[in-house]
């Protein structure tokens, strides 16, 4: 049984549907149990989750989220409590749980997640993967300057150490960065993640983990011809629709757009 | 049980699988009987395809081919008689045959079938569709001016009235045309088909039963908008993927990249 856990508001339900259809249709053999924060969907909404994914042998799990925790935790303009609760998900999460994979919606899972389920991260806190495109590293990386990173992960894909994060990660720590920098978020778990705690995650190679769907010029340049569309196809674990331009929406075009398209009628017609 | 015909060379065996696969995949309700008219296939290659085929649930029926029925048969430059195996395929089928859709290797069934298959032609030779575009549609009319065509069929898409054709066509027509317009055959078969029988041929909608998948943008802009890629992927039968450039060479590069191999995949690792 693999643990996924996923955030969400009533908007994502469709792209959490396909991304989901993408994850067991290319793990048949795996069973999964979904974890789900959320603070607004109806229970229409939560029973209609329920059955889509017993529908394909797999659970899912509704976590109890206790309010009050978030009563000193401060906001920023656009975002609610949900922002907190990708980094403190272990405070909820059952006691037994000892790792769990966080999955954005925006994603489709063309190939198996069992290598990256059983990641050694015994010494870190996550693994995840960050974009090297110059651009995206740097523009991040001088934004959270006085933090000195080295690399600005990205967030989507998060392996989680829960058994660590239990012993090691305090949510008033967050809370206090948030009320420093609320002048210089922009993606605020993002930011927090990498300006507290990126020297505590192992670094995954985002052309398996973490593909952003944007740039498959730039992978295949990158790589000498090597990740071409074959290699994406046959190799890449998670393909990530980065970025504003999202796959379900009228004005997407992209490399990826026949295939999301396809995982989408699957899941939802 | 849905009759399919294909004619093939061994270049073409991995194409032929993946495109079965698209058509058991997106059709699992069906079986079908897969003709095949081949001239050089190896008993190794019929073994295993016909292996491929029976684990799909339909099964593969080799057809067998007088070769002295092509003795006094013109052949062209780069041609051998294997290209008026799909026009004189009514001769070799089983009698009790009355219909069978002919595709070419070259495609991806992305939707059912049925409605293509079941196509009133009981005043038709063929069912086909043309592509409308225009450098497409006037070079090969042009071509073909004394025949006084209205459309350019395309021939990768032929469902077959085997009763009307056993009736009406007469292979020393063909011989005959072959000999004569020898210099200006380009694509022999589709060129006879539309030469002689172009007005007996019921007109398809490209965009559901043949769409180039080179003309995304074409087709799009065409239909205000209509045929966008939820358009294709929902609806769209047939995904053709004509001219030199094919999806499993290495240099390939369009709209459905992606999607192709992604049936690719599923069909042959």
């Amino acid at each position: 049984m693999l643990n996924v856990l996923v955030t969400l508001d009533s908007n994502y339900i469709k792209p959490l549907k396909v991304m989901l259809k993408s994850l067991f249709l290319n793990n048949q053999k795996e069973r999964f149990t979904i974890y789900l924060m959320h603070s607004s969907l109806t229970s229409n909404e939560l029973n209609d989750l329920d059955d889509y994914i017993k529908a394909h042998g797999s659970q899912l799990q509704i976590v109890d989220i206790d309010d009050s925790y978030f009563v000193n935790a401060p906001t920023l303009l656009h975002y609610t409590k949900a922002m907190y609760y990708r980094l403190l998900a272990f405070k909820f999460l059952p006691e037994e749980l000892d790792r769990i994979l966080y999955l954005d919606p925006d994603i489709l899972v063309i190939n198996s997640v069992n290598e990256l389920y059983n990641t050694d991260i015994k010494k870190y806190l996550y693994a995840a993967a960050y974009h090297d495109l110059i651009p995206i590293k740097e523009v991040n990386r001088l934004r959270l300057n006085q933090y000195k990173i080295d690399a600005y992960y990205n967030s989507g894909v998060l392996l989680m150490n829960l058994e660590r994060q239990r012993l090691s990660i305090d949510e008033n720590t967050i809370f206090e960065f948030v009320e420093k920098n609320h002048s210089k978020l922009i993606m605020p778990d993002q930011d927090i993640l990498n300006a507290l705690y990126s020297k505590q995650i192992k670094a995954l190679d985002e052309k398996l983990y973490n593909y952003d769907a944007r740039y498959y010029r730039y992978y295949k340049m990158k790589t000498n011809g090597i990740c071409d569309m074959d290699y994406v196809i046959k190799n890449t674990v998670v393909l990530h629709f980065c970025g504003k331009r999202k796959p379900w929406k009228k004005s997407y075009s992209g490399k990826f757009h026949a295939l999301y398209k396809h995982y989408e009628k699957l899941a939802l017609y």
